[in-house]
């Protein structure tokens, strides 16, 4: 290790926070990029990720939070008083007010929304009550929205007049609205640069605009922009009112997530995101949740090993066998689950059509297992000489081959029918019934052969 | 099953496509929903799918494969004559012309290429030399720049006349380059409403524009746009050129893609996407190719059980934990697998940060491990009467869930700085590694205790 090393921008950070100089502070950070800023903080003590948002003005604060991940931007909330995360939350876009609140304990939210001005409270609080992943979940409620009997003028006028206000808006649709809110028409801003000036804007505006719902999820609008390819769509309410603009990024970034949460979901992190600066206790607790019930379905599926005890007393070659057929049939079934979540999540095949997957898959698991159960069959005959040996591990791997597959394509179907989760749910099934059914197959498949398998 | 069912989409396609009416196919395929079109089309028979876009002109054939995954746009492509498929592909969006191009084989490509306008095979030919996860990658080329001598007046006058050109780009500002095409400026394009109309583009342009390079990743783009919630960023050469135009949905399209490629690659589908569309050969053979993999490392690893096989004879009690030994273990490291590749991807740990990491992860297995060896440890005693079964069983495994979330939680890390994929090979190393270790404690443990274990 060298004598002297540069120092790590956290340790910089906290420094500046122990001096106190809110300047400086904010210099220093925007220097960082995003990711280094979430770094530096996280790796903060608690006492001095408080001092950090308190020490800077709640804009600044506002705008720190916004480089950190939701769950990280949730945690440093938490730890201050409601009234200093309540200004800071104040400051930030309707998006993220959401988000972030979202992400906190019920009471410790209200205690922030009851700290807010009521009038901008009462909107997060709107906006807190569509689930996450629709339109409602993700729009902004800033946007640029006229009557439909005001004139080219007058808006050109409005937007000069508000321009420092509007260039934090990232829209680029201006949209016309009834006296009741009913949305009538859309134009693009820069469409007023070849508009007569004394025009109304039901003149001028493109009437029956495309527009989505508040609960559209994020996966219809996806499609919706893959269709459509526009800048941001309108979200209208049961009432046909205007409430807010989905943009395309928005829609991306919350079905980036989704896949985020998927992989994590198959590793069995669940419960939300985990990083290595929260406390060992909830780490190892939330992990723990997991492993539990794995180890229940584990021992299940083992028993069956009990069961066949004499069996594979008397001929205990097999045991070097029964872990690899349980994790190959695994693998099988597996892949076949990772397909069958890609297509649903395409929209390539429907949650009804087991039969078409199951046709799909009987072929690839004849064909693997034949191959993968050939290869172990060798093995063991190779191994112990004795071709009864290869029969019965060979065969148990090609039936148990074939399970895995069916089981692993049509798995995620039959979840998403009854409303689970695919990604958190079909690992712990499928490798339960899979493992029951290999050392099924291979014992009893032993057993009815015994004699020939101890005969040398 | 009823007797009369709703006629499924690609049902109503394949008789459209039989009586060969270009403008009711266009009108049917209007109403359908991108993801319906999609999943339509992969039914269709491949004589049907090479009908469907011959028929239709080029640029409703190009709508039609926008509409369609990269995979299956490129083997529409490829079962085209290359002439035909240069004209639809000539009519589609830079950034999916090269996309599209990039997913055939070299010799197809360049088929293709031949076949379409020389300077517009250059432009891709250009593209696809930029790696699919950087600025140049996702960049699209369409945009407006204009030399910085040009006034206001000018510039209106150009986007007046080029209206419906300009109608599809997607970028909401406008470039200011020098004779050399180095970029100088931008502004956004509402700013001309405020100009005045004599002034030089010079003059009223932002200097010193935000810009990425081509070789920027799509990870560092997207800490761009967390920082600088802007609608799009100009991407330049090393020349400082202007090239092309990043749009903040294309950096989260492309990291959505890499977390679904992940998923698919953490469940073992490598090589690309699979759909149940594609041949049976194609598909079983990819699967096998992970598979057969995973056979040898598990034969590997079981050879340990068979170094041990007196004992294991001896005390055919154990054989019932080996799997689930091997099974938790694998759960337990692939949980810290997952955390890492995730702080990895947010930029919260760094890759020579394995010590770092260990230190995070030893607790977290002391803890689990001491739970679940616990709990195996009593269903052991339980079963068998004998606490000294307990001792091996339980002990080895909270010895191995230690190595097990160590390694798991290091092995992201190690791999990256190696320049491998963490989600393609930690899966397959982790497992070897604990189950081989596993294993080896429950055996070896098992050797020195053997008069005690079989003392009943």
């Amino acid at each position: 290790m060298p004598a002297e090393r540069a120092q790590e921008p956290w340790e910089a950070l906290h420094a500046l926070i122990a001096s106190a100089d809110p300047d400086q502070l904010l210099a220093f950070l925007g220097t960082l990029p995003p990711a280094e800023t979430a770094c530096a903080i996280s790796r903060l003590s608690a006492a001095d990720q408080r001092r950090l948002l308190t020490l800077l003005d709640p804009a600044d604060a506002a705008e720190v939070i916004e480089d950190v991940s939701g769950t990280q931007a949730a945690d440093l909330l938490e730890s201050l008083a409601p009234r200093q995360a309540a200004a800071i939350v104040d400051q930030m876009a309707s998006d993220r007010q959401a988000d972030v609140l979202g992400g906190l304990p019920d009471e410790n939210a209200e205690a922030i929304l009851r700290a807010m001005p009521p009038e901008e409270a009462e909107d997060v609080r709107q906006l807190l009550t569509y689930p996450a992943d629709t339109a409602g979940g993700i729009m902004i409620t800033e946007h640029l929205a006229y009557r439909q009997d005001m004139r080219v003028s007058d808006v050109l006028g409005d937007l000069q007049a508000g321009r420092d206000t509007y260039a934090d808006y990232h829209v680029q649709y201006l949209y016309v609205v009834d006296e009741a809110g009913t949305l009538r028409g859309v134009l693009r801003v820069h469409d007023l640069l070849f508009a007569p000036r004394v025009a109304p804007l039901s003149a001028v505006m493109m009437p029956e605009p495309l527009k989505v719902r508040t609960d559209t999820t994020v996966d219809e609008l996806r499609q919706f922009f893959v269709q459509h390819r526009l800048l941001g769509v309108p979200v209208v309410d049961d009432g046909e009112r205007l409430v807010g603009v989905v943009l395309p990024e928005a829609v991306e970034e919350a079905s980036r997530e989704q896949a985020d949460r998927q992989l994590l979901s198959v590793s069995g992190i669940i419960g939300g995101e985990e990083f290595r600066t929260m406390p060992l206790v909830l780490r190892s607790g939330r992990r723990l949740s997991w492993l539990s019930l794995n180890i229940v379905l584990n021992l299940i599926a083992a028993s069956v090993i009990a069961v066949y005890q004499d069996t594979l007393a008397a001929a205990i070659a097999l045991a070097m066998f029964l872990p690899i057929i349980s994790d190959m049939s695994g693998c099988s079934g597996n892949q076949a689950v990772a397909v069958s979540m890609r297509e649903l999540t395409l929209g390539l095949v429907r949650p009804h059509e087991i039969g078409r997957v199951l046709g799909k898959e009987i072929g690839v698991g004849v064909i693997n297992g034949v191959v993968l159960g050939g290869l172990l069959a060798g093995v063991a005959v190779l191994w112990q000489g004795n071709p009864w040996l290869g029969l019965v591990v060979g065969g148990a791997l090609v039936a148990n081959t074939i399970v895995a597959v069916s089981l692993g394509g049509s798995l995620p179907l039959l979840l998403r029918r009854f409303g689970l989760d695919p990604a958190l749910v079909s690992g712990p099934i499928l490798t339960t019934v899979t493992d029951m059914c290999g050392f099924f197959l291979v014992l009893s498949l032993a057993t009815s052969l015994l004699p020939r398998l101890v005969r040398s």
